[in-house]
């Protein structure tokens, strides 16, 4: 097996990580946070959602989260927008990237969205245009790739046709969601065998939820298929608090336990990164999902992660 | 990448699982457990372990739940044995397979055991001759093949010499076992790329902890390498309970939810491990680790897992 050997992590610890979390953390240790991981040699964090205050409570502090962490050199600081309301917001708060998002699946659109996967296009197109014309960069997310909680089997047709639309809308990535947790490395190779034929594999990012333990395994085909860019999480935050066990995002702690294990350069410090899943452990105030910071926090005395 | 189309899992829960947890399974509920593995078409079960009960006080019933299940028709019953007595009460508790253990650093073999890897050799080699005399099979685990808590990394000249001469005692299968959960996809490459030089994949077994969230990802690089029997406990049972989040062996429901979404046989019923998970879930008291299994238990309307 080949794989390469260098990898971009993509942080979404303080969006999608922090989006469905009972526990509201507060502005300044969600600053505070954002300021650790920018630290730790990520390159790209997604830092918040400028999305109506009343669906995402968690995240209604956007503006203030952006325009309060010390912005770091080199590295891209991302938000999620929904539309031009909210991208007005995220330009007064000079982020560095906008991402945009819909479904591969018109039932998920529908409710995630309120509208048409057709309908959702020319929204995402001026939003994507605004972006660019911006100076910003521009990165699409397409939701449920690997099955719906509605619909269930996704017809790659519909990954196609929305990927398709989103890079002729000038997107400069698209990250490909796992977001139910369902996919397996079969299903992961046969995705990405349709989709690098039509895009470049610079171009896409994967995006993988952990619910059934199957991410870094999908993510290990990923690499073998050429992929080199990963979406992860700060210690597998994400996961419903309702179900016990449940795991988020992929643990950004497991992948990078897996790739620098396999001398997979990442440019993160493993050591700093402990310290920031312990901190927003403690804020969150329930035991993290991560395999590899339980495990090092209990190789380190239990003086981490013992306070939960 | 290829992978075959068909994988036997050899289920350690009741004895790997089981051997380290602070709940004292009684042993009606053991062999009712054992009755729900035996009838999900499981092949091979290791059901106990006949060590000194003063060692595994959780696992001081051997005898009885050995000669208390239900026999199904081709199922293989296996039990642990350290030494000659052990293979007495083995013998008179009349289990299919007898297993053997030693491990590939000298250190970890050392408290283990309380020998040295040469002192170990003549035991097992009796009790590898005595059991095959006795018209049983014989299988052997080597341990911290992948790295060792005393020693950290392991030669794999040490994991060879140790697998040649349990081979050469004439034990019919080698499992070969990441103990501490360390192991990353590409030392997973490398060891088996010496080892299959030396044994046919055949008579190897992989036995993956999940301690740090890699043990789909290694057992996926194992198919690749054309392994196809991989040690795994249901629900993930075997985890330390005083590190929160901790895993033990990787579980078997996370192991059939890949397999069988990559379409590759195993020939047991999920839908009926699922109940067995939820079984033993409730007499052991605590959630437990397997991801897939708290996801459906979730789906089941939190029926299922939500009594802990």
């Amino acid at each position: 097996m080949k794989w390469p050997e260098g990898v971009t992590i993509k942080e979404v610890g303080p969006r999608d990580g922090l989006q469905n979390e009972k526990t509201f953390i507060s502005t300044d240790d969600k600053i505070a946070w954002i300021n650790q991981l920018s630290e730790s040699g990520l390159k790209h964090i997604e830092i918040t959602s400028f999305v109506n205050p009343k669906w995402i409570p968690a995240l209604s502090d956007a503006t203030a989260v952006a325009t309060g962490i010390t912005k770091v050199p080199g590295v891209t600081y991302t938000a999620l927008v929904p539309n031009l309301r909210g991208l007005e917001r995220a330009f007064q708060s000079n982020v560095d990237e906008i991402a945009v998002f819909m479904s591969a699946s018109e039932t998920h659109n529908q409710k995630n969205i309120n509208k048409s996967i057709d309908q959702t296009f020319p929204v995402l197109r001026d939003l994507v245009r605004e972006t660019i014309m911006a100076g910003k960069i521009s990165r699409g997310y397409v939701s449920t790739v690997f099955g719906c909680p509605y619909e269930g089997h996704v017809k790659i047709e519909s990954v196609i046709r929305v990927s398709e639309n989103l890079f002729e809308m000038g997107i400069a990535e698209l990250s490909l969601g796992d977001t139910i947790g369902v996919a397996n490395p079969k299903q992961v190779q046969d995705v990405l065998e349709v989709l690098l034929k039509r895009f470049p594999a610079d171009n896409l990012a994967m995006h993988f939820h952990d619910t059934r333990g199957t991410a870094l395994a999908n993510i290990l085909v990923s690499l073998e298929m050429g992929v080199t860019t990963f979406d992860s999480s700060l210690g597998g935050l994400g996961g419903c608090p309702y179900a016990p066990g449940a795991s988020g995002n992929v643990a950004t702690d497991d992948l990078l336990y897996m790739l620098h294990g396999m001398g997979i350069h990442t440019g993160v410090d493993q050591h700093k990164l402990l310290h920031a899943s312990q901190f927003i452990q403690e804020k969150i105030g329930r035991t993290l999902p991560s395999k590899s910071f339980q495990a090092a926090s209990s190789a380190l005395g239990g003086t981490l992660g013992s306070t939960v």
